[in-house]
C-alpha cells in the first residue's frame, strides 16, 4: 500500500488543479492537451492521462472528435416514482426520446411472475433512447402486459411520457420498487448511447404497481454515469 | 449499427446460457475455463471473454487467484437514512469495519459551507472499510465538525455504527440528502477494496441534518458495484 502512495497523491494533486482550472472555463471551451498539462504541472503523461480519464468519467470534460472540451453539468435526476421526462423538463432541460423499437412477445415464467400474468401472455415491449439537451443519456426498455393497454402501439407518441399515457388511461401509480446496479454497456448499448464501452452506467430495474398492487410495467433503464447524478432526500417520519 | 448485431446476439446468447448454467451451481463452485466454454457452445474465445466479463461485473462469478468461482449473491442494500451496518445485519449478514485512519484538518470554504461551520473550523475525518461476509464492499469517509463530538476519536469503537454512536450522544437524524454517481476506483481505492480498477463503483455523497436542520456529517461512500445492489421502494402519498 505505502509504495502506491506517492503516485496516487501526484495524480490527485493534478486532478484537483484541473478541477480548479475547469471552474474558470465555460461549457464547450477547449481543454488543454495532455502534453500541455504535463508541461504545465511538470508531471508524467501517465499521471495526466489518469487525471483526465477521471474527469471524463465524472462528466467534467468530454471528447469531441480528437479534442477535449468542457462538458455541461451532469443531469441531476431525483429518484422518484414519476416520469424522468417531466422531472428533467421542470429543471429547464430540453428532453426528447427516439424510438429503438416496439416488440411483442410471450411472457416467460420469470416475467409472468413479475407482471402477474399467465405464462405465454402477450407482452408489449417499447425500447427508447432518452436524450436531454441533445445528449443521449439513457436507454429505457418497458415491458407491459399487452391486454391492459389496447391500441398503445398504434396511438402512443413515443416522444412523450409513457407514464402520462398510462395515467391518461385511468391507471393510478401506487408503488414502485427499484433496484439500482452499476454496469458497463455492451456493444449495442454503447452504440445506441454513443458512449465509450468503459463508461460505468446505472442500471435501474423497476416494477410499478397500481393502487391495488397489480403490476403496471416492468422497466429496465440504463443511464450514462458520466452524464447523470441521482439525488434522493429522505426525511425522518 | 446493423453490422454489430450478429456478434452482440452471439455474446448475449452465451451470457444467457451461462446464466442458466450458474443457476444450477452452488456458491464457491468452480466455473468452467474460457476454453471449455468456447468448446461447449462452439463460439470464439473473444465472445466467451465478453460474456464472462459481464458475469464478473454483475457479481455472478468472481476470481480466486487464477480460477473463477460462483460468487455469493450481491448484497441488497435498501437506500435509507439509517446505518448500513444495521441494515445488513438485519438481513443476516456478518458485518465488520476496519480502520483506514482518523484525520483532523481545518475546514476549507466548500466544506465549511456544507457543514455550516466557520472556515478553518476543526474537522474530524474517519475513513473505514466496510465488509460484509468477509468481503470488502465499501470505503466510507465521514467528515464531522469536531467541536460537536468531543472525545469521539478516543472513545469510538470504529468497528461499530457511527450513526448509533452519534444518536447515543443525543443527536437526532432529521433528514439526509444523497447524490449517487458512478465512478471507477483510483489506485489507492482499488487496493483498499481489493477490486479490479475497471470495476464500476457507486459513489454516494451524503449530508445528514438533525431535526433543526443543522448538518451532522458529510459522508463520501464508495461501494463496489459488483457486490452491491441498492433497492428503493416508493409509495404514492
Amino acid at each position: 500500500m505505502s509504495s502506491a502512495q506517492p503516485r496516487v497523491l501526484k495524480h490527485q494533486v493534478v486532478r484537483a488543479q484541473l478541477d480548479r482550472l475547469l471552474d474558470g472555463l465555460q461549457v464547450g471551451d477547449p481543454f488543454p492537451a495532455e502534453r500541455e498539462i504535463a508541461e504545465m504541472f511538470d508531471v508524467a503523461r501517465e499521471t495526466v492521462r489518469q487525471a483526465v480519464r477521471e474527469l471524463l468519467l465524472a462528466g467534467r470534460v468530454e471528447r469531441r472528435g480528437r479534442t477535449t472540451v468542457v462538458a455541461a453539468p451532469k443531469l441531476l435526476q431525483p429518484l422518484g416514482m414519476g416520469s424522468y421526462t417531466e422531472a428533467a423538463r421542470e429543471e429547464g432541460h430540453s428532453v426528447d426520446r427516439f424510438l429503438v423499437g416496439w416488440t411483442t412477445f410471450d411472457a416467460d415464467e420469470a416475467l409472468a411472475g413479475v407482471l402477474h400474468v399467465e405464462v405465454g401472455a402477450p407482452i408489449l415491449q417499447l425500447e427508447r433512447v432518452f436524450t436531454t439537451d441533445g445528449v443521449r443519456v439513457g436507454l429505457e426498455t418497458s415491458k407491459l402486459p399487452a391486454h391492459r393497454y389496447p391500441g398503445l402501439r398504434e396511438s402512443f407518441d413515443y416522444r412523450t411520457s409513457l407514464y402520462a399515457e398510462i395515467r391518461s388511461r385511468g391507471v393510478i401509480f401506487g408503488r414502485t420498487v427499484d433496484t439500482i446496479d452499476t454496469a458497463l454497456p455492451d456493444a449495442r448499448e454503447s452504440a445506441l448511447l454513443t458512449v465509450d464501452a468503459r463508461t460505468p452506467m446505472f442500471l435501474l430495474n423497476r416494477v410499478s404497481y397500481d393502487q391495488h398492487g397489480v403490476p403496471i410495467e416492468q422497466r429496465r433503464s440504463l443511464y450514462r454515469g458520466d452524464r447523470m447524478t441521482f439525488t434522493i432526500t429522505m426525511e425522518d417520519r
